[in-house]
């Protein structure tokens, strides 16, 4: 049964083979040009999971989109959260939404999150985006089903990527312990990883041998046949087993440029709208004829239009000042804008001279810049080794790396490289204080469209109180690269959390940095370059010049600081010290006390849940401060939330996380005092 | 080759096989003389690991007590760092210290820690004690010697248990990887865990199979046949694979009242040094010659006179008043005893009667009393689950349970339920808002015995940042009680932490407790009992008494603190105001605040590393006291640093966490203010 009426179990929808082969091209079409209207996207894997998901949706699974929560439907998990805009084609093509909706994809507000989100649509049963866990939620679904004697069954979709994952085979033992043959995995066996083959990053085979001695049965079939799909996906269960389909599959499959790609994972068509790897291109060759051309130039308008209205929203939202004082926008106060990550690669590429330097990577080396230890130097690929989606044993890994003498960097976005581990760290590194580096990718909400999933804000929490770690969030590129080499030769564990997108360069080659030691930056007047506009010095260095205000940050939103301290003093004639913290643990107490006592007043701003660096500071003030120093500090950070999908800066503007937030919070701060 | 002079490679001492059977007995009697004397520790584990580690230590590994770190050494991995005992006395009758030393296991400062601490003893290639992360480990090293040509093989002892974790498996796909021919793992196979069979627990096998699967070798021998492992120990790889052992063992062996008793997993002899379980029984039956029950009177004198050591010197730590104010030892002020934990086993229970409730247990249940819900309620076996050792499984799959309607517990001890999972909790079940519950048992360095690996010191700061999370932490059993029966019925993600000791209970049934509102404990003299020299209330019915100082704290170190208010009376005249935090999350902002404005100093405790708990008070403080209130706020916590093995109010003392430290900071504080 396919879509039903799930008052009268009626069937309403039911489709022949030729119309799901239809439905299989729409999907594709909508999912690359909703991609193509984001600008990015994962296209390789919507495009390997559209013809399991058209049988799941259209043929096989019962469900009523009138009714997204009827207890009876069978359960359909994504696993593989990044597959998102196929399962949001499904859902509209099914009738939980309008399909068209779906070009909305990646921006900000319209719940078509780069990750799905369960509160922004119907139909989706879980939020996902972190690999490795649908399995385990679809058990829940199966063993619940068991409990309350239901006959509906449960589907999780995944890729094979992820079966790196050791939560995958915890997930396999305990389904096949409990007996669950109302449960169903399906694997997008597509071949390809980010970094390589699957072969390359990890192997896998034999697949079927090992879901088979994990007590599973297993079924192999062409993941692109809609008929034999069907056949193993309806199949009658095998009594007490679950069971698991290995689906083979062409990842990017429909779209001739990015079939077998690997570089097609996770970016749209390279061309745009017209070109040879184009949208247009593209939708020529999967050849919907709902989903053509025509009809993408009609979605691509609402998409714009929709953009626009975002734009005006995010803008109208920040307070007014008397010019406009954004990056770039006057012909003064000029900015270079240079990703952070780059200075870790750029570090790590110079670091990798030295023969004790090693690298492990986690399948997305070279979105976090890792990749530059050994693109440019093949005689170091035995001194990098590919771990697999699996950050729990790639940290162990360096941790026995280290005891034999090596420095060993790992590197994930920083989520899962302080939370899929922590335990591994805490124990085998920072209890036997290895000497492991920790490369905390994807800081904060700026990581943008991939949405709440993958914007780590909570590492400073994660890691600031593990006994033996140090820790550095540098501000910009050149401090990234600086910070790198500084904790590549100090011993003992420590991390380096930085930022993806592209923020102002506020620091050069000569900019004083010392490791455990802030600098404190001041505002001297408008300048061509606005890193002109600023003297830097170490803390130790700097003369009290009884500013009105001190804020402290570490990381990238250091410059929107250096911002504020501007727009402070031009709009308001305060003057603010400005500490970049980029040394996080530890941290320069001295440096805090002295501005809690010579400006009184303070403000902290973190691109993380606030608290986790602010809370730091309030501690180190009340601790050491006389006690009848006058003093008021408050917090700038993500207020106790998930971030969302959307454009980098816009999103740093409507979590009020930009200089003109902080320099609002700043005067009303001083005003009101 | 055995023990080798590393300088000339010479064999310095070599074992035939019936010298080895002796060393076995020798390994086995001398570990459980040392858990006799410790009264505690793991008999089942040393005792079937035993032939294994004999034939590694004594004949087939090449290494050197005079010359530990000597880098051509074959690598061993204790993976299972509890059968520490059984390690400890191979190094000791190997010659890396005296083997008599061993009988001071689990006794403060003596190194030889309840888990192997490489920092304390000599020939410990790593620190272990949580389990699933050695293989990783040896990879490392095994990695190293591909890399640098070293012929160095790596060992690694695993436990069976331990195979539940997925990191191992992440392990076993990357050893195959890389083709790693000089790395032996070697498992325990005794099929017995601490909640019963491994295949109650979670089904592992078929074993060899899943083994093979992923890409090893793979031997079955009798692991209680010392000729057999030291055959295939020696014998040649298999070029280009990993080789795992399956030793086939009894837990218990050579003591036949523990000898496949799945409740002698973690505990010594029942009947002490004499009686049918007892340690003379045990010597009888397992016949060494050197370590009988003559040797063991001797080296239990040697433990107890170290203990009496020990005690002067914790003793000796503490400030002097004028009286012994310690709990219980004058005829008034008495107090009961009552281990946190049981608080959580008297709710779960009675929270059991509701069909929503379900339980998840990761193989401690006993331990951390979800035992309670299931022990005298054989109705509601289909409403728990065993999840095994698989603390990142058991949380998705809890949160599968949540999204159909069901209300899960799932708990640990908190250094595992927090940091082994915590991208499951912080994706899966907060980004979700799943309503998961979350048991962090053994919370703090009260654990005791078990040492540093067991003893959780973080998480409130893993939890305290997540959106959507609650966090309680109650002072005593009733307490936890209350606060066990409160989180069940709120909506969404919650955890508890509670402690293992028996504590002070200073709450009864009629204590006001509400979530979210902290308790006001006032001493107003003394009383027979403790109890009644406080007065409790809800910090929204108290008015202000003008005190000298304000305590924070949340969990049993209340109860310190209230100690220590009566100290600081006693002794200083001082009148405190305690506040019982036992609501972190949503903290009582109110409550603080007016304590910081009222009394103007205060000191946090808390039993976690410092500043986890201390800096959120500081940051309310901070940002919400007038700026010219006077205010200054000192920290009581753990130093960042990990925790020791001990007994758990020795520990309290020198860590400084008890009444006698508290009220001398305090006093210190308000006399230089």
């Amino acid at each position: 049964m396919p879509i039903v009426d799930s008052k009268t179990g009626k069937v309403l929808k039911d489709y022949n083979l030729r119309q799901l082969l239809e439905i299989a091209k729409d999907i594709r079409a909508l999912s690359i040009t909703s991609i193509t209207a984001a600008g990015s996207g994962h296209t390789g894997g919507a495009m390997s999971v559209a013809d399991i998901a058209a049988a799941l949706y259209f043929k096989v699974a019962n469900h009523d989109p009138s009714s997204p929560e009827w207890e009876d439907r069978d359960r359909i998990y994504w696993s593989a959260g990044h597959k998102a805009p196929a399962l949001y084609a499904c859902l509209g093509l099914s009738g939980y939404y309008g399909p068209d909706d779906v070009v909305k994809l990646r921006k900000l507000f319209s719940g078509f999150e780069g990750h799905p989100n369960r509160f922004k649509l119907p139909g989706i049963e879980a939020s996902s985006g972190s690999l490795g866990q649908g399995l385990g939620l679809a058990i829940g679904s199966a063993l619940n089903a068991k409990l309350e004697s239901k006959s509906y069954r449960t589907y999780c979709i995944m890729g094979d990527g992820e079966l790196n994952e050791g939560s995958v085979w915890e997930a396999a033992m305990s389904a096949a312990h409990y007996s669950l043959d109302n449960l169903i995995a399906i694997i997008d066996r597509n071949n390809l990883q980010i970094d390589g083959t699957t072969s390359q990053i990890m192997e896998i085979e034999p697949l079927a041998s090992k879901w088979a001695s994990f007590g599973w049965e297993v079924a192999e079939v062409d993941g692109h046949s809609i008929d034999k799909l069907i056949e193993v996906l309806k199949g009658p269960a095998t009594k007490g087993k679950p069971t698991v389909i290995i689906a083979g599959t062409i990842k990017g499959k429909g779209i001739s440029f990015a079939e077998n790609v690997c570089g097609y994972h996770g970016i749209c068509p390279k061309d745009g709208i017209k070109g040879s790897e184009s949208l247009e291109t593209a939708l020529a060759g999967i050849g919907s004829s709902r989903y053509n051309m025509d009809k993408a130039k009609e979605l691509l308008k609402i998409a714009n239009s929709y953009q626009e209205e975002i734009d005006k929203k995010v803008d109208s939202s920040l307070p007014d000042y008397s010019k406009d004082y954004w990056w770039n926008s006057q012909n003064d106060m000029k900015v270079e804008m240079v990703p952070n990550r780059n200075g870790f690669g750029l570090a790590l590429e110079k670091l990798g001279e030295d023969p004790r330097i090693v690298a492990l990577g986690a399948d997305i080396t070279d979105s976090i810049k890792m990749s530059s230890f050994y693109n440019n130097h093949p005689e170091r690929a035995s001194r990098f080794f590919s771990m697999g989606i699996a950050e729990a044993n790639m940290t162990t890994v360096a941790a026995g790396l280290a005891k034999e003498g090596k420095i060993p960097f790992i590197g994930s976005y920083g989520v899962f490289i302080t939370g899929r581990n922590w335990d591994q760290i805490r124990t085998t590194v920072c209890y036997n204080n290895y000497n492991v580096k920790i490369a905390c990718a994807h800081a904060g909400i700026s990581v943008g469209p991939d949405g709440a999933t993958h914007q780590a804000l909570e590492e400073i929490s994660n890691l600031y109180y593990l006994p033996n770690m140090k820790l550095v969030v540098p501000a910009d590129s050149v401090e990234a690269q600086k910070a790198t080499e500084a904790i590549a030769y100090i011993d003992g564990p420590a991390a380096i959390r930085y930022a993806r997108e592209a923020t102002p360069a506020i620091t050069t080659i000569d900019t004083p940095y010392k490791l455990g030691t802030a600098n404190i930056i001041r505002y001297r007047g408008i300048k061509d370059n606005f890193i002109d506009s600023f003297d830097t010095m170490l803390s130790t260095e700097y003369a009290n010049e009884d500013e009105d205000l001190t804020i402290i940050a570490c990381g990238p939103i250091v410059t929107e600081a250096m911002r504020a301290a501007y727009i402070l003093k031009e709009e308001h004639g305060l003057e603010v010290r400005v500490i970049n913290m980029h040394t996080v643990k530890p941290l320069d107490k001295d440096g805090v006390i002295a501005a809690a006592k010579e400006t009184k007043i303070l403000l902290t701003c973190e691109e993380h849940q606030i608290g986790g660096f602010g809370n730091i500071i309030a501690g180190i003030i009340s601790e050491y401060k006389d006690a009848d120093d006058p003093y008021k500090l408050k917090m700038i950070g993500v207020e106790d939330r998930f971030g969302e999908s959307g454009q980098p800066w816009e999103l740093m503007k409507v979590f009020g996380l930009v200089a003109e937030s902080i320099a609002e919070k700043a005067h009303t701060l001083i005003k009101t005092i």
